[in-house]
């Protein structure tokens, strides 16, 4: 099965909006092992959309729309497949209801353009829209799938993966099954890794492994082909010994992992406590930890210090120290880990200082990053400078300070997870 | 002149990064006036490539393409065009020098996949890469214009910006122009704004105005076309302001402008310094605020405390008042609020704490955020509930904090910028 998918709205093509619906689809067909050849995009315009199913007709056999299902005037998906296709649209009573519960339930008034939103192609097996109003549908014709789907992530995405993804899997599950597996790098640029693999990559078939750069991180995806879903793995775990032989000192985690996920995870499983004291990034740090869903058992809380005033009186940072070196400096990052794990009576405490940019700050480039990591009494810290632009600087900043957190740990003989 | 972009690279199709070339690009364009009709995403297959490079021909006299310049062997987007165009590839000695300095400066070894990105089509106009190896190229053919990217973000978009944009601009001034300005809207749904300005929406030729719904906030972009940029302003003006006269309470912003910038700006304007304390939010609310140069000037720090006992002991935050009311409760923000606004000496304290998701917290459900504001002596609280996934909560109880905070400050006579 080959699918296409076709993001329609103007809002992408204008900029306003990047495609993240083609890429959630896209993992998500990855994992039942359908290939997907092109994404394609096209604005709020009947004629162009038709000319883009066309094309894809000619090319997949599984159509998947997004967007262009809405209560207003530009939106038109649904009306343009019902004219391509010659299949009428029809109001679908159980999707007027709801519309019609929700608008009593919010006490607003129901505008005659979301009940629109009711309509489906007649034929077509409805997929129920918990998360919103209009309704995705699934239509069989001439041997194609057109599945039809709304355009905000928050509704496609849990609709996708309880609605569509399942009757997806039943059908393709006569087959063979296709298995992908992430590597995650950190600490190694692409090129020298691809370089250290470069015989494995050169006789590559079954598996596949294709390298992928991304925002200070390199990822490798194996991806194998076999009858059965043991098979599949046998194929992968064997490719997957052979290249952490060679780089496996850079690989950190694998699929769905990130540095702040493993970070935690390698904090609770050593019960260590933790807290963050934190100038240039101002809280993202603690803040990325936090994304993870029971961080709680390891992060008490932390300081942002913006200020050198607050890192005077809030901190306690030496006054001396501070007109000595800066604040941009190895002794301050150094200060703040030590007195932040202080105050906060944890294990472990993190101090980040540096000039995020445009300007430089405290004596030092943009993309100076000083970092301080006070761990049981010891204290270390490691100064780097970075390139990128303000926040990327901070966010590569908050990266750089887990991994180079999680090998401390390692040196210091803490287990890994 | 009409636009298709092409972004090369399986890494799209398989799902592992959203096309943000494409956003970006075509944000650029849609300034200069440049229509985009398609976006098309091939991954690194030179046979689909070539395909996809006729249907663009067929239907668009611009074509940029994003990614495939790099090192390695599955990028081949230059190799794929020079040979579709009948072109060949030739070294840029520039290109070649600069790689080969870059590798010196960073004291690694000059693999040879390196000094493939050093090649060229013939004749093109070379752009230099500023923040990475591999060099743009414009190319002009039969009539047709090919401008060819490369795939990271940190590189794509300095090149794009400050390389092609201007040559662009230089090309397409003779005839009439396009502008193109955003309204943003916060505490208002996209259904209830359209319908409240309908019959501006229904009688809309020139300028269009196009809604659009993301994350918690809503925008109209309105587009003029017009003989000359003052003209093409006049009539966005004109349209600006009968629109704002209905829905202006609503509106925060225009273009780029954030709920962040708008809040930092206005802070600086009224000379106000502000701390927060964190707690589901951990740091995003400062971080967010950081995110803006020049926020030093307001943003004085503040503290995160994920635990009871952080919020007991660095905060001051009464046990019984935690006992009574619990940590998700208005009387806790408030506390919150008002503490960090004395420990650190500022005009506005900020105190944030709630049920993140996925499990109920402090006896609340998830999505139960409470916000407390301390603006000089007094404070005030707001009770909330959202319905998302946990990293949406916290992103949108920042956002809703933000447009909380501008609207008490205008309520007690601050001047709104």
């Amino acid at each position: 099965m080959n699918a296409e998918i076709i993001a329609v709205g103007s809002e992408l093509l204008l900029g306003q909006i990047a495609n993240t619906n083609a890429k959630f689809i896209s993992s998500q067909l990855s994992e039942l092992g359908i290939n997907v050849y092109y994404h394609s995009v096209i604005g709020d315009n009947g004629g162009r959309l038709k000319k883009a199913i066309e094309i894809a007709e000619s090319r997949a056999d599984l159509i998947i729309f997004s967007g262009g299902l809405g209560p207003t005037k530009d939106d038109l998906t649904k009306e343009t497949v019902s004219e391509h296709l010659g299949i009428p649209l029809v109001f679908d009573e159980e999707a007027l209801t709801t519309i019609e519960q929700f608008f009593n339930k919010q006490g607003r008034p129901l505008t005659e353009n979301n009940r629109k939103q009711a309509l489906i192609l007649k034929g077509s097996e409805v997929l129920p829209n918990h998360h919103g109003l209009a309704p995705g549908m699934i239509l069989e014709k001439d041997g194609r799938t057109y599945i039809l789907l709304p355009g905000p992530p928050s509704e496609i995405e849990p609709m996708f993966q309880f609605e569509v993804k399942p009757r997806l899997a039943a059908r393709i599950s006569k087959g063979g099954v296709i298995l992908s597996h992430v590597l995650r790098f950190y600490g190694i640029g692409e090129a020298e890794l691809e370089n250290k693999i470069q015989h494995i990559l050169d006789e590559q078939t079954n598996p596949t492994i294709a390298p992928l750069a991304s925002d200070g991180e390199v990822t490798l995806r194996i991806t194998a082909k076999a009858d059965s879903e043991k098979e599949a793995w046998e194929l992968i775990n064997e490719k997957k010994s052979e290249i952490l032989s060679i780089v496996g000192k850079y690989n950190y985690g694998v699929d769905d992992d990130s540095l702040a996920s493993k970070t935690v995870e390698m904090l609770l499983h050593n019960k260590l406590t933790i807290a963050a004291a934190e100038s240039l990034t101002a809280g993202l740090f603690q803040s990325e930890l936090a994304k993870i869903p029971g961080v709680s058992g390891t992060l008490v809380g932390g300081m942002v210090t913006y200020t050198e005033q607050a890192k005077m009186k809030q901190l306690g940072i030496d006054k001396d120290l501070l007109d000595k070196h800066g604040v941009v400096s190895s002794e301050c990052a150094s200060s703040m880990a030590k007195n932040v794990r202080e105050i906060f009576g944890t294990d472990i405490g993190v101090g980040l200082t540096g000039a995020a940019g445009p300007e430089p700050h405290g004596g030092e480039p943009a993309g100076t990053i000083c970092i301080g990591l006070a761990i049981g009494d010891s204290v270390e810290t490691r100064k780097i400078q970075l390139s990128g632009l303000r926040n990327t600087n901070r966010l590569r900043a908050v990266k750089y300070t887990f991994s180079y957190l999680m090998r401390q740990l390692v040196e210091k003989g803490y287990k890994k997870v």
